[in-house]
């Protein structure tokens, strides 16, 4: 499942595929919700398996049928996967044949879901009339591999943009985190209480008869120890007083070791992809800044530029142009089609073009955002680009939107000759003379529509 | 306003827009200096809050007096608020309509605002008698909402090229660490100090009678073991005593683990940005030296190779052609004319020429630097470029600024007749054969120009 | 051996050379094992080594037995290493001539090796009769040489595609600290038992009968210590009590801070290098899904969108375009024409075509991938490209595999006449239309044919 | 001098410029010399003023003396640096005016060299009689500047390719560890030794006469806290016991968290530098492994484009394209003259043509190497490039340096009639066929020349 990118989008792909007969979807709403209701038990289970593990002597028994509920739930799912449609990994389609989900699903995961869900201790209680065995403990911890739910539920939600990827990260490494004090503060205080002397233990030294406290001191302590072991505070107060303490203490200070440098790698990790934009922000104004002033350029286009590379990053977050560039030609075309059809159609220049060379022209075309008070054309420039507003106006005779200006220098050839400046936002489509003359030399009928267009309106 | 690039700039920006009368710009010099006022105040804020919520029952009463002051300049900015124009994200205009603004501040910050603001401790002290109980403590807490100017202006300051990255945001760390630093130590006093066995306590502990100690011993005691548990140090002379100080260090050694990894992803992250450039140099430089010892270059090819590569990675913190090609072309255009015009003007070759002609070679134009003693042409190469001194000399003839070179084997089309090679660091603008073609090409006129005048200089 | 990176590919590179008589391949599976063998001596030698030098006396004699065959074990390799040929770093050949073997082993490692295996230990027996003096137990420190066989283990398993570089890297690291930890254990040890009053020792201050307690008691605890120490917990249960453990304790901590950072910037490289695709996937698709929803485009072209950019992800992993782009022409295309020839051979267009021909066309086609569902070629589009469908299916007329279309847009030089959308996943080839024409163009024969295999099908 | 680049390559720089009398150029090798010397004494005045500050009273006179021998040295600096030559940051050149050193120095840091070299000490004992005030103290911490010597040598370092960065780095971030270390711990101690209950101190609490004890004992444990501390070991067998430690404790550990996070984000960047090669190495080749593994190549072709790939990691540390690209046009062709007119002047197809154009066509070609069994060309590949062999051998013919290969299919234009595979280690220089056309198109007699060469080895 960690190889499934497509399903777990935020951006909602349509899934309403006719599934056969008792086959259920995997992306069916009822069957994320129990998917979720799960998550729930998962993290009930993660908890209760260590604290048993440690206090079991101590705890009411009401807790073991809350076990033994939980753990019939997870018999339903296991019944309930035999009749999930799966996502082929070759020809990503839904596969819903009774027989195939049945061979997957028992040649991967099925034997550690079963042996996660039999009731060992129900039925060591019917034989020997109690559970408090160390083998049966054990075979308890085995609930622990339901955890593998908790992973794939946070592998799908990285890939989920609905999601924060920073705070997703965050609270992942906070609930490993957790997991890990529990279980090592859970473990710890059972070798304290199983060890034969209870004054030289961990806890035993400190508070002496600590087998009578109640269960929440207790808890405390060890959780306390723990963390305190954890983070590498180690005030001391609390430590290993025996060989068994010590062989525990070494695990789990090498097992932080790697823990620590996992979490700082990944808040490492998340502080240079958070902070990269604000950088590249910087380095971009401050170069044009100390370009503006080392070469004495005059006020107004120092303004000019700064808004321009400010305008930029902005809507750099969008990120517009590389996400066309990645899409193949059917797709770009038919999204410039959408966009700006309706716009160039209404241009006075290609009144009388048929449709296909309108498309083309769209097709070819280039969206641009420029900051108010900018200009888009010199005087005197070399012809280069035809531009039309989409939005936003420019000054020179107050152009507005579906109006088109550089046209007479393009089609003249000759030098621009005015300068066009904008007073909002605007946002311009650009056309590459060369590309333009390109499609419209394919029938000489279309030039002369083009040039008359252009003479009717200054005439 | 965290996604308000604009208004942030060192590079001063030009805002003396009119408004409607009462109005006031957020880029007013005299609104700035406000804001910079309630900063001060809220700093104090910031640390007199968790002060107070620890000791207060043995601070003298003219505290609450500064506080009740503190509190009405708030007020004043909150009634300021609703006069201060903002900037529209869509429009990116300023805003200085009445009721805009009014709707915007009531729709999202002012119930904070004035919740942080409200006198609850004065009320509660005119309806009680006094004002010790942990609700209202609870309810003064409320005031630390305020950092949130902090936050905007530390928001702003790293996006402020005035100020260097690296200190801004190591400020903006340390003043977190020490924050929390402050806030943990008054907290875990506060608990210490309402435990009914004074003895049993962290502090109590260690100093006994720790209640008739001055206050600063037990200011310094906690911030000690603060700063002690924070750092991870944890000497264990001080440590928790009871299951309250043990929880309350659990949720504060967790926060430290987050804490701690986030500063070293930050201090990762500056060292990774501010060594790059470095790296890049004796990479750079490692390569070139490699490539002359094995191909067994000449000393002085390799000091040309080394001398040139040296000066443009000086010259790169500039990034002067990067800046420029990410501008669009009208502005390109016009600092091309500003910086170049007057320069090319007087090129003898081009005189005779209309402006418009220069004006498009002049835009055509890329600007480069070359070290002393390095060759710019060689003799025998092939005409690729045409050559104009910006500033420096090269020895053929002893040319200097204004001059040009290489003109001979682009116009006649031969081989380069010359070496050419810069006697001091010189600027030089470089101008490709086929574009100097392309526009002269333009008119008949203007070619017969350029032949005579170099006709004119070797007859 | 750290520059060679050819022979330790996971690619399997032929490597069956013949030799001279009696020298050894270094990539002879024998070889390989008896290198794999050592490796595990190695690690016995690393760990027994401090552990002799802490705990000699309290040692059984057999040890020292087992000392010896080891060391005869790499006295058997030194002689072995005249016999094994080499790779010489400027031909890339392999050396199989005596001599040179002789000259480079006895130039580089040799008298490290042979110090390294040097039995002084039982020399210094039959002399003194005893051998528990310092100056031997230094001796047999250099032993410890030996741990270059894992060094050079691990740059070649990093660099070996077999094996996961994320574990590679982690064992290597947990395996560095094992060691660290182990060696500082037994050196504070015996620093403990040689201190003249083992009451003002590290371990006498908590034990204080510490030499009558057996050996597992004694080596957990200065393990315990070592770590402790180590991962900077400090419960300072146990601590430096007299000078000599300070000076010890102080060295030991300054190569901890060393040896932390260093694992921290390893974590931190393998997970900013292990999440990069993640968040490439993630910045995409959300740049992608932001283009939609700000554009209103309609829900069919961000699913097409979408699943396209998903597929893209899926197939990055492999690299393929990237991969191909790195190769020389030669390779590029003998890979082509194995992979391509044969299905655009039966390409009905292409019927009567020499095999150079097609040969030339199959070169310069681009393979691509198509999720279902997508648009290949839009109605009215420009002709730009030619398909040929290497495997899938797509809707037009129910094209599959080996055929072609948008072919008569671009022989006809008019706008596409049909839309043609995939079906299911599919491997389309796509060929330029200029290159296509460049390559019919060099024989009039050829444009023949391909016109009249085109009105053939339409007639 | 941080943003000087020039003068501190390792690469050596022809600096012997004739400079007026008795004006020292800073690159003569006896002022380097000097100024190592210098570092040497800057070394041991780092770390003798904190011992000093912390042990005065109980260090023998003589160390006094040895002071001022020091300061004399510094002293005779400071006049030193009014006749050294500097480089001037606008023209890069030598500035050896008297008058303007001077300016340049008094202008900038002639106010601290003189603070930190002037005799305090002395001349309080001639008014005093005795110099152990604190002020006096002070006032010695003032030497402390004198370590700008060793940031600049440092800086210097870094930039010199000579040194390996990695080991720079690390021996600078080891001496400030050391050097904080050493500061703090001597500061700490002369707080206790200040203190006047010597029992209530941080020391006193474990030694409790330490007064009686020796130096070295005191210093150790001072050390011994400090690095403690520092580590965030914390142990708390010594640890803060009255206000003005734990003030002093509190401000040492908010320094120490900047500090080890700098350690870490260094070590980080190290790592990430340090690997990024074997893992981009390991990328390709498993992409490549699996993109011929997915499409079943022959096993032939594999090995191709393995070795391949391997090559150009090998070569690509050497980085010889992008060097090349990097450089200005002359600079590459006067390299690419001296490189390879030797060889493609001797080569048969060019005898005859002018020095002129050889040297017009050497300037184009592309240096690259191949593996040995790589193919060149295939059979019936279309002719794309001219190759050159520089070194090595291939197959058909048996060709080796110095000769021409795929000139019949490029002059002929026709596909290329045979396969073209290397034997050993090749370096092949590579012609454009367009380029190649475009040179030669200049004289028809060239032209002529060329096909005449041609025809004499085929007939």
């Amino acid at each position: 499942m960690h190889n499934d990118l497509l399903p777990s989008l935020g951006a909602t792909i349509n899934h309403t595929i006719k599934l056969r007969k008792h086959i259920v979807s995997p992306y069916d709403p009822r069957y994320r919700l129990w998917e979720k209701f799960l998550i729930v038990l998962v993290l009930y289970s993660a908890w209760i398996c260590p604290f048993e593990f440690a206090f079991r002597r101590y705890l009411p028994s009401t807790i073991f049928l809350v076990d033994n509920i939980i753990n019939s739930f997870f018999a339903i799912d296991i019944v309930l996967t035999f009749f999930v449609a799966f996502v082929d990994h070759k020809s990503y389609l839904l596969v819903d044949e009774p027989k195939r989900i049945a061979v997957r699903y028992l040649s991967t995961w099925f034997i550690f879901d079963a042996c996660s869900t039999f009731p060992f201790q129900t039925i060591s209680f019917f034989f020997n009339g109690h559970s408090k065995s160390l083998g049966f403990k054990l075979l308890s911890v085995l609930r622990l591999w339901r955890l593998h739910h908790v992973n794939s539920l946070f592998a799908r939600l990285e890939k989920d943009i609905r999601f924060n990827y920073f705070w997703t990260r965050c609270t992942k490494l906070f609930s490993v985190t957790l997991f890990a004090v529990h279980c090592s503060g859970c473990f710890n205080y059972m070798i304290a209480d199983r060890y034969p002397d209870p004054e030289r233990t961990w806890i035993g030294a400190v508070i002496p008869n600590f087998m009578e406290h109640n269960l929440w001191v207790r808890y405390v302590t060890a959780i306390y120890w723990s963390i305190t072991t954890l983070t590498t505070t180690g005030y001391g107060d609390l430590h290993a007083e025996n060989t068994r303490e010590m062989v525990f203490g070494i695990c789990y200070m090498l097992f932080n070791l790697g823990l620590t440098s996992y979490l700082i790698g990944n808040m490492t990790n998340l502080v240079v992809h958070g902070t990269s934009h604000t950088k590249n922000f910087r380095d971009t104004i401050q170069a044009a800044s100390e370009f503006a002033s080392r070469n004495k350029l005059p006020k107004h286009m120092e303004e000019q530029m700064l808004s321009h590379i400010c305008l930029r990053f902005k809507t750099e977050g969008l990120k517009q142009q590389e996400t066309l560039d990645g899409l193949p030609k059917a797709i770009r075309s038919s999204i410039a089609e959408y966009l700006f059809f309706p716009i160039v159609q209404k241009v006075y220049l290609f009144q009388g073009f048929s449709f296909n060379l309108i498309f083309q022209l769209v097709t070819e075309m280039q969206a641009e955002y420029y900051p108010p008070k900018e200009d888009v054309i010199l005087q005197n420039e070399a012809p280069a680009y035809l531009y039309i507003i989409v939005s936003g106006a420019v000054v020179h005779g107050r152009l507005t939107a579906g109006e088109i200006f550089g046209e007479i220098g393009v089609l003249c050839n000759m030098s621009q000759p005015f300068t066009i400046r904008t007073t909002e936002l605007t946002q311009i489509l650009r056309l590459n003379r060369t590309t333009l003359f390109n499609i419209i030399r394919q029938s000489r009928q279309d030039a002369t529509i083009v040039m008359s267009n252009l003479f009717q309106v200054f005439n």
